[in-house]
C-alpha cells in the first residue's frame, strides 16, 4: 500500500546463519540487498562489490564527510558502513531493502528510519551456536570463545529489535523473515494515508 | 516459540468480505474459529453451531451472569456474544483462533488479551464497498445507505487496530493476513521467555 520501499535490518549472532538467510530472501523473494563498505582486506575469494565496496581508510572518511553512509561504526581496527545512495534510490523505486548490520548501526538506521524493520536471528540456543561456530572448522578455539563472549554481550541488544527468529530450520526462518517483512506493509501506522483517504471517502458519500 | 495460541480478531466493514477471509483462513491454514452466540432469529440456510450459537434472551442472560462470554454486545435488539471455554481451551491447546467481531467486541478483547492481535479488513476504497453490497442483490438501497453511514461511523475505529488489510484480491488477502499471524509469533514481547534463556545460557558459558 506505500509506494515507497521499507528498510529491514537483519542482524544476529555470529553463527546464527543471518549471511545464509538473507542471501535466500535475496533469491527467492527478489529483496533488494545492501553491500557494505569496509576499510578491512578483502579475503580470499571475496570481490569488491560482491561481499563489500573493499575501501581505504582515507576513502571511508571522505564518504563519511560526504554524508555518504546511512550508518557506520568502527569494529576493532576496521571500519563498516552503509552506502546511503544506492539504498536510498531502491526505497524509492518501491523496492524494499535488506541491511546485514551490526546492532549499534541498527539503532543508528532506527533514528533515521523510524519505520525500519529490525529483526534479530538466533540459533535455537547457545549450545548450538557453539557447535555451529566450531563446526564451520575455519575458527580456532580462541576466536570461537571471543565470539560466544560477544554473543553474550551482544544479547543485550536483542531488546531493541522489533522480531526475534530462530534460525532452526533455515527454509521455514527464511519464510517467517519473509512473513515479517509482508505484514510490516499492513501496519496501520504504514497506512495512514489510506486511512485518511478512505475515512473521508466514506464520510463525504 | 509460545506454546498458548494466540487469539486473532478480524473485523471489517460489513461488505469488504471478511466472513469469505475468516473461511479461508480456516480451510487453507487450519486455524480454529470461534462461534459466536447471538439471540437473533436464524435466517434461512444458517445452522446452530455452524455460524451461531442460537439462544434465547434468557440463555444469553445466563451466560453473561456466569462469565460465559469473552466479549458480548447488544446490536440493535440482538445480543452477540463470544463463549469463552472454546476459545481458551482451544488456546491452551496451542492453537490460534480467530474471532470474527464487531470493533466493540475487539476492544473488550484486547482489555483481556494484550497479546490479541487486531486486524481490521477493508474495500480498497468506499466506492467498491458500496458496489459489492450492492451487487450482493439481497439488500434494498436503504439497507445498503444504512450500511454505508455505518461503515463511514467505523472508519474511526480503524485507529484501534494493528493492521489493515485491502480485500482486493481475495487469495493475496488470506496470505497477508496468514503473514501477519505468522509474523505476530516473531514479535520480540511475544518471545520474552526464550529471550531470557538464551541471554542467560550465553552469560553462563
Amino acid at each position: 500500500m506505500n509506494k515507497d520501499g521499507f528498510l529491514i535490518v537483519v542482524s544476529g549472532f555470529s553463527g546464527a546463519g543471518k549471511g545464509t538467510v538473507v542471501k535466500r530472501l535475496v533469491e527467492e523473494y527478489g529483496y533488494s540487498l545492501s553491500i557494505s563498505a569496509t576499510t578491512r582486506a578483502p579475503r580470499d575469494g571475496e570481490e569488491d562489490g560482491r561481499e563489500y565496496y573493499f575501501k581505504t581508510v582515507a576513502e571511508f572518511q571522505n564518504l563519511i564527510d560526504y554524508n555518504g553512509f546511512i550508518e557506520w561504526a568502527q569494529y576493532v581496527d576496521n571500519y563498516y558502513g552503509t552506502p546511503r545512495k544506492f539504498v536510498e534510490n531502491e526505497m524509492k523505486a518501491g523496492k524494499d531493502v535488506i541491511l546485514e548490520i551490526e546492532v549499534q548501526g541498527a539503532m543508528n538506521v532506527r533514528k533515521q528510519y523510524p519505520n525500519a524493520l529490525l529483526i534479530f536471528v538466533t540459533a535455537p540456543d547457545a549450545a548450538s551456536l557453539k557447535s555451529r561456530l566450531a563446526g564451520r572448522g575455519t575458527e580456532t578455539d580462541e576466536v570461537i570463545n571471543k565470539r560466544m563472549k560477544r554473543a553474550a554481550q551482544e544479547s543485550d541488544d536483542i531488546d531493541a529489535y522489533d522480531y526475534i527468529v530462530i534460525n532452526d530450520d533455515l527454509e521455514e526462518c527464511v519464510k517467517t523473515v519473509h512473513s515479517i517483512i509482508v505484514s510490516n506493509k499492513s501496519l496501520r501506522e504504514n497506512n495512514l494515508e489510506f486511512i485518511d483517504k478512505i475515512k473521508s471517502e466514506l464520510k463525504g458519500l
